[in-house]
């Protein structure tokens, strides 16, 4: 599928106006003006100048956060991948929207706005505050025998992003976070990872959840054979939308969606874990400029997120050993990423503190 | 100087109590309850379980941060050790507390009430709220020609330290961060480094806030030669005291009773940078049951600090290429240590939340 069989997406795409690198110079040059040695706050300062360009130099305070945590099922946990059964992403869903996973409690501490989007659970939702009922379908396709999406899924998907992030600029929230829950989701993003970074199955691959050596070793299985089927042997280099189609999800491609017109609408996005950096290499593999308005919040166990975050040129910011997904790395980073943009607009100059500088 | 000479000291030390590993257990197997694969909070567990067992399962939240700034001057700047001139301590102490320095931003961001305590710096400041004046005398001795802290110095700045544990304890603080300021002081953190952790003199010494190669060999060579008329070649195994009193400083001193007392009163500190580190490792070489209170909020680019936080045992929590000192590390890692500890008070079980486990 073309990028042109979705129109909505074509026209979000074609409206991502790069970050203009003079913003992110004037940031630096300020920053070497505050009370400190220079280059003295490290990352911070590379992320305040980026914060600083995003927002074309006039930064809104104090940041708006918001997280959107995208639901789906994977046909693919047909085939046993994954050491938790698949009624757990609706599970998890409801414990999402009743305050008591980690992204829930993460959410109220930080002060991030959470919503959950159900773009394809295997199951029904009541109304609930904080939920967004947006089924494209009950579950994706099983990757191993056909593809992960139709065209018309993929559009669906990719639109319930679009209409979000919309909406998230309409209520003018300037720091999203990007997470999901869906079981099976990792085998989608290795998928992607592989066919992306042009690497072995073996190396972005890694227990998800907690799979032990056996069923990692057949979740292995089923990411090969489920690449020759869609790419053949050795992987063509297919587009993105259609790496998203065949091996995808549809809660990936509804961040995908949501990445895009995200940073279309000039807001500051943060990426998670695995596979919502798989939706964000999607979304740069579409429109290489939307790597300006990306930040990523912390590298994961995954093996895959590494390399994912290398290809897309990002640089995580925090480094814990997690592998939980739902937005939790990016939502504790956030507090980081509006340290920076603090310090930068709040500290004194050494002229106006009257701070002697460091003799040359 | 041995311990006994400051009474005080020896009353704390024997009041540290080391922290009942049974808490962490029991942290752990709550945490493998909570609706999440198992581990998958990474680092974020090993902290909470570690605050768990500080407050000896009784967490009180939320929990009252406060940074402590000890700020004094330094003997050795004589001989051209620091790029900057020895007035920036006191001119950074007016910056502190007019609220434009990194760590008034940062203290006021997270809600972190923020002390500055002038323990000897070389200038007199008029009375300002969150400046405690504590001033041992102006700045300490020249550790090239002298002892850097006399015995009367050394027990005074200690004590000051102390009093202020004491204080905050009584405030009912909860979690403090341990931060300083005063030109010169990572010469004398770069000396305690070599000694305490038997490393050669280039390998504990960095540019402090940025000095030129030409002033890092000199830096080196103020070192090497005061350590030779301190310690004698090779360096003995001098006690912790006999270092503080010979290479210390008196911001490093009053860290050290701090912490001390912090711990003796079951309360977590955060380290922060190079210097900071360095008066924990002193207070760890006179109660190594200290180390069980203290976490490291980061690891700066001094390239001595992860010899010491590795010599002390502690983990990073963040790496972000910072060099700043002011607590600004410490800071920064207090949002993510409360994250840890919502997390394991607040999320849902599996059972609670209805939530199916992995299959075996």
């Amino acid at each position: 599928m073309s990028q042109i069989l979705c129109p909505s997406l074509a026209s979000v795409v074609a409206g991502i106006a790069p970050i203009d690198p003079r913003y992110t110079v004037e940031a630096q040059l300020r920053l070497d003006s505050l009370t400190k040695p220079i280059g003295s706050l490290g990352r911070l300062e590379d992320i305040a100048a980026q914060m600083f360009a995003i927002f074309s130099g006039r930064i809104p305070l104090p940041l708006r956060r918001a997280v959107y945590v995208f639901a789906a099922d994977h046909g693919v946990t047909a085939e046993g991948v994954s050491a938790y059964p698949r009624e757990v992403t609706a599970q998890m869903v409801r414990n999402f929207v009743a305050g008591g996973a980690a992204i829930s409690v993460l959410a109220r501490l930080h002060n991030v706005q959470l919503t959950v989007v159900d773009v394809g659970v295997d199951a029904e939702f009541d109304p609930a505050p904080g939920l967004c009922r947006m089924k494209v379908r009950r579950g994706s396709g099983n990757m191993l025998r056909e593809s992960a999406l139709t065209d018309k899924d993929l559009t669906a998907a990719i639109e319930a992003g679009i209409r979000l992030a919309q909406a998230a600029s309409e209520q003018g929230q300037t720091l999203v976070a990007v997470g999901e829950m869906g079981i099976g989701n990792t085998t989608s993003a290795s998928a992607i990872a592989a066919v992306l970074t042009k690497r072995q199955v073996g190396e972005v691959t890694g227990r998800g959840a907690g799979l032990d050596p056996a069923g990692r070793d057949r979740k292995l299985n089923v990411l090969r054979r489920s690449l020759k089927r869609h790419f053949g042997t050795p992987v063509e280099n297919p587009e993105p939308l259609e790496i998203l189609r065949c091996v995808g999800g549809l809660e990936i491609a509804a961040m995908t969606g949501f990445i895009l017109c995200a940073a279309a609408n000039r807001i500051a996005v943060v990426c998670d874990g695995f596979i919502s950096t798989s939706a964000a290499a999607i979304a740069h593999g579409l429109a290489p400029e939307v790597g300006g308005y990306l930040l990523a919040g912390h590298c994961s166990e995954e093996p895959g997120h590494r390399h994912l975050l290398q290809h897309i040129g990002l640089t995580p910011i925090l480094k814990l050993g997690m592998r939980l997904g739902e937005g939790t790395g990016a939502v504790l980073a956030m507090p980081l990423i509006e340290s920076s943009v603090r310090l930068l607009t709040e500290m004194a100059t050494f002229s106006s503190a009257g701070v002697s500088t460091a003799s040359e």
